[in-house]
């Protein structure tokens, strides 16, 4: 049997929130389903966060309450503090995500703190988890290879808060390469170093294709043992530091990679394909994602 | 010390010959001249093809005049029969590039020739240059990685390709992934095999970007053991059989992600990318290269 790779769809949050265009809750939906049918088992579906500051994931409850509990379907909730993990459990989520900035000054400009403040946030999170159940929980670093305010990022301070985030009672720990920064080889040690102080944890992998690497990163990461990495269908997404830039790395492109390679992903690359071209009909772009663009391998002649 | 690895810019050939608008010769002349003062070594700057097919490489002999021999640089002419290496002697080429397909269906359709009448070109060209001196030689076998018309290529017909040419006296062989259909860990198979049957010469790789796997395929190459890419300023070319696709890997991009890595490249990565929106704005399109587009890191605040 050959290896299983998890990809966990982030179109429909991380991807959309960095869209221009906002769709409806029912068009969210509707990307969901799609990509669900296209073998999407694990989605981030909403967040958690204030509709005022980010109107593009407006009526996550509504997201929430159309999407029918479904045994082999995760979907996430993305959470930034106590008000949404109220959210997230209220709501019936099935994973909370929470986000810590690697870097105060990542942290204090996009979540108004630094990063202590953040992992003191988190620990309060798992606190309330652990005494009240609740769904699974992970903890994303967001600029874990390079911050846009404060440039390179120490790997000792990446190290230092896995170390911190392993000992709290949570499922998986995800590093971001928020502004795609990331080369493979720094990929692979910084992997290396934080499965040494991991314990338990699970440990996946969320890569932005700024400038070109995320695909090489993504190949690091899976050669580094990592089985758990994010993506984004069509690409969607952006980087608000890099106003020309590419967004996530496509679903369809790691899917190509991966499974050309031999790995399964459950994925059904046609249908994949089709979402990507239908949401970015929806969004009025092109696709960013290369496979999209290019059709598969071996090609009609 | 750190491992240098050789970029071979490919742009003004390989990039140029796969774009809409045609450029004269004056203009790839400036765009060689600007690329070897961003620090390009070895270039692609001619083929010696019948104009008549291929307009945008017209004028090859005006191209490599206008070039004064220069120690530190070399210039590279691409050949498909004897006629194009007398030319490559004549006008003082440094090197010649010999293009083998390899598969059948591929090499009759773009050079009305077999692999094995292909490999009898080659061999006659090594023959008359062991004779008679000349530029030094280099074969690139295209498609190895998979063919638009057949499909999978098999990599035991690649690794005798290999074996073969490795008997003939040249310098270098090239694998290339002519359509950008490879995975990583194909290519790390297929180097390693090759490896074995190459004796003396030096691997090179050429990947293109098509469906986003150029550079986890170069990373792979590099992590390999080998030190010569080609890459091509701006992202330049296409892919004749995916009409919305990316070109070859972007020459911004492969040497960020090395520099980034700490290898040597011997490129200044801001004058490249002045070359790559120079060269796209004769061209009228905006650079695939993701560096270009988003910019160096760490970013301005």
């Amino acid at each position: 049997m050959s290896r299983f790779i998890e990809i966990v769809e982030v179109g429909p949050r991380d991807g959309l929130q960095n869209e221009k265009t906002t769709l409806t809750p029912a068009q969210r939906v509707e990307f969901i389903q799609r990509l669900e049918a296209a073998g999407a088992r694990r989605t981030e579906t909403v967040s958690f966060v204030n509709p005022a500051r980010v109107p593009q994931m407006a009526g996550a409850e509504e997201v929430c309450a159309a999407l029918p509990a479904d045994a082999a379907r995760s979907r996430i909730g993305l959470v930034l503090n106590m008000r949404g993990w109220d959210r997230a459990v209220s709501t019936g989520c099935d994973e909370a995500n929470v986000v810590v900035c690697a870097s105060d000054a990542f942290g204090v400009r996009n979540q108004g703190a630094t990063t202590a403040e953040q992992m003191a946030t988190l620990a309060a999170v798992a606190g309330r988890r652990a005494a009240e159940g609740g769904p699974r929980l992970s903890v994303t670093f967001s600029v874990a290879f390079g911050c846009p305010f404060e440039g390179e990022v120490d790997p000792a301070r990446v190290i230092d808060l896995v170390r911190e985030a392993a000992l709290l009672p949570l499922d998986e720990i995800a590093l971001a390469d928020t502004i795609g920064a990331a080369d493979p080889w720094g990929v692979r040690r910084l992997v290396e170093a934080c499965r040494a102080v991991a314990q338990d944890k699970r440990l996946r992998l969320h890569f932005h294709d700024t400038r070109n690497t995320g695909l090489a990163n993504a190949f690091a990461g899976v050669e580094a043992g990592v089985d758990v990495l994010d993506a984004s269908c069509g690409g969607l997404g952006g980087c608000p530091f890099a106003p020309n830039a590419t967004g996530n790395i496509g679903t369809e492109d790691l899917v190509y990679m991966l499974e050309r390679a031999g790995f399964e992903t459950g994925y059904d690359l046609p249908a994949l394909i089709s979402t990507a071209e239908w949401v970015c009909g929806l969004l009025g772009k092109t696709p960013t994602a290369s496979v999209t663009r290019a059709g598969l391998f071996p090609m009609p002649a």
